[in-house]
Protein backbone atom coordinates (compact mmCIF):
# COMPACT_ATOMS: atom_id res chain seq x y z
CA UNK A 1 0.00 0.00 0.00
CA UNK A 2 1.70 2.85 -1.34
CA UNK A 3 -0.32 6.02 0.51
CA UNK A 4 -3.97 6.78 1.74
CA UNK A 5 -5.67 7.63 -1.50
CA UNK A 6 -8.79 8.39 0.00
CA UNK A 7 -11.03 8.58 2.81
CA UNK A 8 -14.72 7.67 1.75
CA UNK A 9 -17.71 9.38 3.46
CA UNK A 10 -21.04 8.83 3.15
CA UNK A 11 -23.58 11.41 2.71
CA UNK A 12 -27.33 12.43 2.73
CA UNK A 13 -27.48 15.50 0.95
CA UNK A 14 -24.53 16.26 -1.18
CA UNK A 15 -25.20 19.38 -1.74
CA UNK A 16 -25.41 20.26 1.96
CA UNK A 17 -22.09 18.47 2.51
CA UNK A 18 -20.06 19.93 0.11
CA UNK A 19 -20.56 23.04 1.76
CA UNK A 20 -20.14 21.22 5.44
CA UNK A 21 -16.77 19.90 4.10
CA UNK A 22 -15.72 23.38 1.69
CA UNK A 23 -15.81 25.47 5.24
CA UNK A 24 -14.28 22.67 7.27
CA UNK A 25 -11.74 21.90 5.32
CA UNK A 26 -11.40 25.39 3.35
CA UNK A 27 -11.00 24.25 0.41
CA UNK A 28 -13.52 23.76 -3.28
CA UNK A 29 -14.88 19.90 -4.32
CA UNK A 30 -12.96 20.22 -7.31
CA UNK A 31 -15.03 17.27 -9.22
CA UNK A 32 -18.14 15.67 -9.21
CA UNK A 33 -18.59 12.04 -10.60
CA UNK A 34 -21.59 9.50 -11.17
CA UNK A 35 -20.56 5.62 -10.75
CA UNK A 36 -24.42 4.18 -12.74
CA UNK A 37 -23.16 0.72 -11.91
CA UNK A 38 -22.89 1.62 -7.99
CA UNK A 39 -26.04 4.13 -7.84
CA UNK A 40 -23.59 6.58 -6.45
CA UNK A 41 -23.20 10.56 -6.98
CA UNK A 42 -19.47 11.24 -5.53
CA UNK A 43 -17.60 14.49 -4.91
CA UNK A 44 -14.28 15.12 -4.35
CA UNK A 45 -11.82 17.32 -2.08
CA UNK A 46 -7.83 17.49 -2.58
CA UNK A 47 -6.14 17.67 0.57
CA UNK A 48 -2.28 16.94 0.64
CA UNK A 49 -1.61 13.53 -1.38
CA UNK A 50 -5.23 12.31 -0.58
CA UNK A 51 -8.69 13.40 -0.98
CA UNK A 52 -12.07 13.19 0.70
CA UNK A 53 -14.70 11.39 -1.08
CA UNK A 54 -18.13 12.17 -0.60
CA UNK A 55 -20.85 9.30 -1.72
CA UNK A 56 -24.50 10.28 -1.85
CA UNK A 57 -27.08 7.58 -3.11
CA UNK A 58 -28.93 7.88 -6.31
CA UNK A 59 -31.11 5.39 -5.73
CA UNK A 60 -33.09 3.34 -2.95
CA UNK A 61 -30.90 -0.09 -3.62
CA UNK A 62 -27.71 1.63 -3.91
CA UNK A 63 -24.98 0.20 -1.35
CA UNK A 64 -24.71 4.22 0.13
CA UNK A 65 -28.90 4.07 0.95
CA UNK A 66 -28.11 0.71 2.86
CA UNK A 67 -25.38 2.03 4.57
CA UNK A 68 -26.88 4.93 5.50
CA UNK A 69 -30.12 3.17 6.60
CA UNK A 70 -27.96 1.13 8.76
CA UNK A 71 -25.44 3.31 10.02
CA UNK A 72 -26.30 7.23 9.13
CA UNK A 73 -23.72 9.57 7.73
CA UNK A 74 -20.04 8.80 8.49
CA UNK A 75 -17.13 7.48 7.20
CA UNK A 76 -17.60 4.89 4.50
CA UNK A 77 -14.30 3.08 3.62
CA UNK A 78 -10.80 3.92 3.12
CA UNK A 79 -9.11 3.80 -0.06
CA UNK A 80 -5.20 3.05 -0.16
CA UNK A 81 -3.32 3.26 -3.44
CA UNK A 82 -1.58 0.05 -5.03
CA UNK A 83 1.14 -0.07 -7.60
CA UNK A 84 -0.28 -3.31 -9.25
CA UNK A 85 -3.55 -4.51 -8.25
CA UNK A 86 -3.90 -7.56 -9.61
CA UNK A 87 -0.58 -8.40 -8.04
CA UNK A 88 -2.56 -7.01 -4.49
CA UNK A 89 -6.18 -9.03 -4.71
CA UNK A 90 -3.41 -12.40 -5.11
CA UNK A 91 -1.50 -11.27 -2.45
CA UNK A 92 -4.04 -10.52 -0.12
CA UNK A 93 -5.97 -14.04 -0.87
CA UNK A 94 -3.18 -15.37 -0.10
CA UNK A 95 -2.85 -13.97 3.52
CA UNK A 96 -6.22 -15.29 4.35
CA UNK A 97 -8.37 -10.98 3.35
CA UNK A 98 -11.94 -11.89 1.65
CA UNK A 99 -11.74 -10.15 -1.29
CA UNK A 100 -15.59 -8.44 -2.16
CA UNK A 101 -14.13 -8.33 -5.98
CA UNK A 102 -12.26 -11.54 -7.53
CA UNK A 103 -10.92 -9.03 -9.98
CA UNK A 104 -10.38 -5.23 -10.11
CA UNK A 105 -13.33 -3.06 -12.22
CA UNK A 106 -13.95 0.45 -13.07
CA UNK A 107 -14.22 2.93 -9.98
CA UNK A 108 -14.70 6.72 -9.91
CA UNK A 109 -11.79 8.83 -10.54
CA UNK A 110 -10.17 6.90 -13.61
CA UNK A 111 -9.23 3.87 -10.90
CA UNK A 112 -9.35 0.32 -11.24
CA UNK A 113 -10.60 -1.06 -7.42
CA UNK A 114 -10.97 -3.09 -5.42
CA UNK A 115 -13.16 -3.80 -1.99
CA UNK A 116 -12.03 -6.03 1.06
CA UNK A 117 -14.52 -7.32 3.31
CA UNK A 118 -14.79 -5.77 6.80
CA UNK A 119 -15.36 -9.32 8.10
CA UNK A 120 -11.57 -9.86 7.61
CA UNK A 121 -10.20 -6.03 8.27
CA UNK A 122 -11.66 -6.01 11.75
CA UNK A 123 -14.82 -4.09 10.72
CA UNK A 124 -13.64 -1.63 8.18
CA UNK A 125 -14.61 -1.82 4.57
CA UNK A 126 -10.64 -1.22 2.66
CA UNK A 127 -10.66 -0.26 -1.40
CA UNK A 128 -7.31 -0.85 -3.12
CA UNK A 129 -7.28 1.11 -6.41
CA UNK A 130 -4.40 1.96 -9.39
CA UNK A 131 -4.69 4.63 -11.95
CA UNK A 132 -5.94 3.33 -15.28
CA UNK A 133 -3.01 4.49 -17.35
CA UNK A 134 -0.45 3.62 -15.06
CA UNK B 1 -5.95 21.31 6.68
CA UNK B 2 -2.78 20.42 5.14
CA UNK B 3 -3.26 16.70 5.00
CA UNK B 4 -4.66 13.51 6.36
CA UNK B 5 -2.25 13.02 9.36
CA UNK B 6 -3.92 9.92 10.45
CA UNK B 7 -6.97 8.05 10.35
CA UNK B 8 -7.89 6.21 13.92
CA UNK B 9 -9.49 2.91 14.34
CA UNK B 10 -10.85 1.19 17.19
CA UNK B 11 -9.80 -2.28 18.04
CA UNK B 12 -9.94 -4.59 20.95
CA UNK B 13 -7.02 -6.40 20.86
CA UNK B 14 -4.10 -4.59 20.24
CA UNK B 15 -1.31 -7.49 19.75
CA UNK B 16 -4.36 -8.78 16.45
CA UNK B 17 -4.65 -5.88 15.05
CA UNK B 18 -1.28 -5.03 14.48
CA UNK B 19 -0.64 -8.60 12.71
CA UNK B 20 -3.99 -8.24 10.69
CA UNK B 21 -3.09 -4.37 9.68
CA UNK B 22 0.54 -5.34 9.41
CA UNK B 23 -0.28 -8.00 6.71
CA UNK B 24 -2.53 -5.65 4.88
CA UNK B 25 -0.45 -2.85 4.58
CA UNK B 26 3.07 -4.86 4.37
CA UNK B 27 4.64 -2.89 6.79
CA UNK B 28 5.37 -3.24 10.79
CA UNK B 29 3.57 -1.03 13.44
CA UNK B 30 6.31 2.09 14.23
CA UNK B 31 5.86 2.46 17.61
CA UNK B 32 3.50 2.42 20.75
CA UNK B 33 2.06 4.75 22.66
CA UNK B 34 0.08 5.36 25.39
CA UNK B 35 -2.27 7.74 26.12
CA UNK B 36 -3.24 7.36 30.35
CA UNK B 37 -5.67 10.10 30.79
CA UNK B 38 -8.01 8.68 28.01
CA UNK B 39 -7.13 5.17 28.94
CA UNK B 40 -6.39 4.25 25.27
CA UNK B 41 -3.00 2.44 23.93
CA UNK B 42 -1.92 2.87 20.31
CA UNK B 43 0.02 1.59 17.60
CA UNK B 44 1.11 3.83 14.71
CA UNK B 45 1.45 2.10 11.16
CA UNK B 46 3.38 5.06 8.29
CA UNK B 47 1.74 4.98 5.04
CA UNK B 48 2.66 7.45 2.53
CA UNK B 49 2.40 11.01 4.26
CA UNK B 50 -0.47 9.45 6.85
CA UNK B 51 -0.22 7.26 9.37
CA UNK B 52 -3.06 4.41 10.78
CA UNK B 53 -3.68 4.85 14.58
CA UNK B 54 -4.66 1.77 16.00
CA UNK B 55 -6.61 2.76 19.43
CA UNK B 56 -7.57 -0.03 21.87
CA UNK B 57 -8.80 0.65 25.65
CA UNK B 58 -6.62 0.03 28.61
CA UNK B 59 -9.42 0.79 31.43
CA UNK B 60 -13.79 0.37 30.85
CA UNK B 61 -14.50 3.53 31.27
CA UNK B 62 -12.25 4.70 28.15
CA UNK B 63 -14.13 6.38 25.70
CA UNK B 64 -12.69 3.85 22.85
CA UNK B 65 -14.34 0.88 25.21
CA UNK B 66 -17.34 3.00 24.92
CA UNK B 67 -16.90 3.08 21.34
CA UNK B 68 -16.49 -0.53 20.81
CA UNK B 69 -19.75 -1.38 22.90
CA UNK B 70 -21.47 0.98 20.83
CA UNK B 71 -20.60 0.28 17.24
CA UNK B 72 -18.15 -2.38 17.22
CA UNK B 73 -14.29 -2.37 15.97
CA UNK B 74 -13.80 -0.13 12.36
CA UNK B 75 -12.70 3.57 12.14
CA UNK B 76 -12.73 5.82 14.61
CA UNK B 77 -11.79 9.31 13.58
CA UNK B 78 -10.12 11.26 10.67
CA UNK B 79 -6.95 13.32 11.96
CA UNK B 80 -6.40 16.38 9.76
CA UNK B 81 -2.54 18.06 9.92
CA UNK B 82 -2.64 22.31 10.25
CA UNK B 83 -0.58 24.41 10.52
CA UNK B 84 -1.52 26.80 13.50
CA UNK B 85 -4.05 24.61 15.80
CA UNK B 86 -4.88 27.57 17.74
CA UNK B 87 -5.78 29.59 14.74
CA UNK B 88 -8.03 27.11 13.30
CA UNK B 89 -9.81 26.27 16.54
CA UNK B 90 -10.67 29.82 16.53
CA UNK B 91 -11.98 29.64 12.51
CA UNK B 92 -13.69 26.62 13.02
CA UNK B 93 -15.76 28.37 15.70
CA UNK B 94 -16.56 30.57 13.92
CA UNK B 95 -17.60 28.80 10.80
CA UNK B 96 -20.17 26.95 13.02
CA UNK B 97 -18.53 24.08 14.10
CA UNK B 98 -19.07 22.62 17.27
CA UNK B 99 -15.41 22.04 19.49
CA UNK B 100 -15.08 18.92 21.82
CA UNK B 101 -12.28 21.05 23.15
CA UNK B 102 -11.89 24.67 23.41
CA UNK B 103 -8.45 24.20 23.56
CA UNK B 104 -5.70 22.35 21.75
CA UNK B 105 -4.70 19.55 24.40
CA UNK B 106 -1.46 17.26 24.58
CA UNK B 107 -2.43 14.15 22.32
CA UNK B 108 -0.04 11.05 20.90
CA UNK B 109 2.89 11.30 18.56
CA UNK B 110 4.01 14.45 20.19
CA UNK B 111 1.25 16.65 18.94
CA UNK B 112 -1.33 18.97 19.97
CA UNK B 113 -4.72 18.17 19.03
CA UNK B 114 -8.45 19.08 19.62
CA UNK B 115 -11.37 17.71 18.04
CA UNK B 116 -14.81 18.40 16.70
CA UNK B 117 -17.63 17.09 17.35
CA UNK B 118 -19.27 14.77 14.95
CA UNK B 119 -22.49 16.47 15.24
CA UNK B 120 -21.30 19.15 13.14
CA UNK B 121 -19.08 17.73 10.74
CA UNK B 122 -21.88 14.89 9.38
CA UNK B 123 -21.53 12.00 11.50
CA UNK B 124 -17.28 11.98 11.81
CA UNK B 125 -15.21 12.44 14.50
CA UNK B 126 -12.31 15.00 12.84
CA UNK B 127 -9.28 15.64 14.86
CA UNK B 128 -6.91 18.42 14.02
CA UNK B 129 -3.26 18.51 14.92
CA UNK B 130 -0.29 20.09 14.96
CA UNK B 131 3.53 18.89 15.99
CA UNK B 132 4.42 20.03 19.42
CA UNK B 133 8.30 21.09 18.45
CA UNK B 134 6.41 23.85 15.20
Amino acid sequence: MQKIEHIGIAVKNLDEAEKRFGKLLNTLPYKRESVESEGVITSFFKIGASKIELLAPTRPDSPIQKFLNKKGEGMHHIAFEVADIDLQIKTLKEEGFILINDQAKAGADNKQVAFIHPKSTGGILVEICQEKNK
